[in-house]
């Protein structure tokens, strides 16, 4: 089965001047939080209200275009990937009205922890098949494996 | 025709301590910015990227339940009635996972003004009949325009 | 007996960058801040310390004077009306030096709640007769009288 | 003649968790930039609009009460001396509710600066004599003085 | 010639309540906002002050440990890798004092741009040889030429 | 014994358009919040992991150079002087790299107090004699004598 849009968690965001490097442009440190905050909705709305989810790994960020002041932008996040304790999230920030491609994208690894901080397994079961993935997810998704695999 | 769901404009935000009041939940001050950056986001899309709109009045904002710390809170906004120089939007803080009814409601008045802040038609004119609206925006739009005559 | 300046709440804020939006005047967001913590300040100062006070609705507020940065703006606070377990606070932005008419003005109501969130009396009764009140308070509380009328 | 009133410049302030420290009060690096501007505020209505005011040197702050997240703060500043391009502005911390005395007290020095930075004198003039203050301004201002012959 | 620690760049910060998510600990969304700002401060420091830097890619990012609130935490930043326009910084937060190994360490990505966003050569030619590098810089070396490899 | 450089604490910060006042450099109210948080990091070091340090006194601040939004500053932060509860700590913004002179210094007293909030004696003992400083924290400490001297 497809995926269906009620799997992608939507952000709105308006670039603000404190949100701003000394160019005018989306701060480098705001945009990691953005998309944080982005990935955790995302990974909260997939392993439900009780998950205890922490940042493990952030696997990728990458960079395309700066986002002047004034914008309102657009964040998609979606659940790529879900093993035993852990969710794989991949954010996608929306084409600016005028331009043809993504600001950002990224990828960001969450464990569920116990009150000792040990892992401790998802309620929900890894599915038994890969989700069934429409772009950007897909390619994301086999970036996001790849990179997985450097553990070192 | 009716209203379908790519007129809404969502957002979701984690609420954090920084966020919070004295007794853990979400700080008033907050929540009204929240409600601000969501309804400008609704206002912006639906005004296109070349307004410039800033806030005129805020005909009402409802609190109904308080929002602890460590939730994902869910903002829809819509655009409700459009006059020549004016949008209204609605804002909607959807139900938390446990609870039967929204967090939040209100309703933001935005004017596009010029360069010496007078105001400026919009460049999409009026609607000619009135939008047809779903639940929650129709009752959201009748409340304000019962607010909107209130002029003194 | 009038209202003395004693019953007013006065607060002094110095607009910064971080508080502009793109246009380099107070960004909506922090104006709505600002206005809930200078309601907030006064509502607290009417109902006394060991009050619990929430804030429930956001009656109105209006924007007339984009405030540039660089200015100290001054925001009087009163309450204007009490109920049993309820207070309603006026907020005026004070007209900027070089201008005549205030910047902002708005209504808040606060109730007092237990600590199961159910609205509690205040431990001070209402009022027997209403509060004799100065402009610009004396309008602000008509107004107040006639949005707190439109409940649904 | 005493000084009245309208020579102080007053400022409330609710604090909240993200003001706070790991115990739960106001944190020292909030509580110096609530000083600062409740110090620029004063100093910026005893300059005039047009004044160019910069932060020389902070003269002395004293911290004798935590506070609290919840309570709402009463800061008074009021100019305590003035010279040809500088004033001094004393901050005082109105006693909390159930405490004698009060939370925090200190003095800051700003000058006029001109656009290549360097001192400008005030279109005031210095007052011919002393002003006349009352406490707590008078014992602030006698330590000014002390502390303002503490060069290197 | 090895490293000297002159080539580090060292970074204190207190984290407080309002750096905090739910649980009491340090947010990954003020963690890698503080994990930019030092890898900025160290590739800034490398560059030279005329370099006009903008992160490209976050190469990775991992928490290893909790850090409760009132804790100072140490950052070093180093940079590890320079090509024709860009440098590759490592930051590596110190162990805290009750516990044996870091609590993050990460790889960032900056490119030098003009003034159109298009990449621009460093004013410092790309070193000869690899630079000789201390633990922990050179594990966190092999770690970002791996995942650099990784394109798409 | 000369002190080392192992007992300065540093801190590097990125200045951005949020930390900025109308005029484009590094606003007072930020100037001191940084000068506070190098401080503790200071205090926090030379006092132990179980040190309760609260702010007692800010001796002084000097703002020496302006700081334009973009530039990565330095603090230097060490402990020039140790009683039986308290430490002072002195700050020190190294010279811009096109300056001759430190932007900024300052002096900073902590206290440890119990948790009623009474001082309470470090576990360190003070040193028999005096700590041997180099410039500048050398001329800083005979400064925060003199200051230390002036208590009313």
């Amino acid at each position: 089965m497809a995926r269906s849009l009620d799997d992608e968690t939507l952000t709105h965001r308006l670039i603000l001047p404190r949100d701003a490097n000394h160019h005018g442009t989306l701060y480098a440190g705001v945009l990691l939080s953005l998309a944080l905050e982005a990935a955790y909705s995302a990974a909260y709305r997939a392993a439900g209200l009780n998950a205890n989810l922490v940042l493990k790994r952030v696997l990728d960020v990458r960079c395309f275009e700066p986002v002047p002041i004034g914008r309102v932008v657009e964040i998609r996040g979606a659940e790529i990937h879900r093993a035993r304790a852990q969710v794989i999230v991949a954010v996608y920030g929306s084409p600016l009205s005028d331009r043809p491609s993504p600001w950002m994208d990224g990828l960001m690894q969450f464990v569920q922890v116990d009150h000792t901080g040990r892992p401790e397994p998802l309620e929900q079961e890894p599915r038994e098949g890969p989700l069934e993935l429409h772009a950007p997810w897909l390619t994301l998704r086999e970036r996001a494996m790849r990179l997985l695999a450097i553990r070192q």
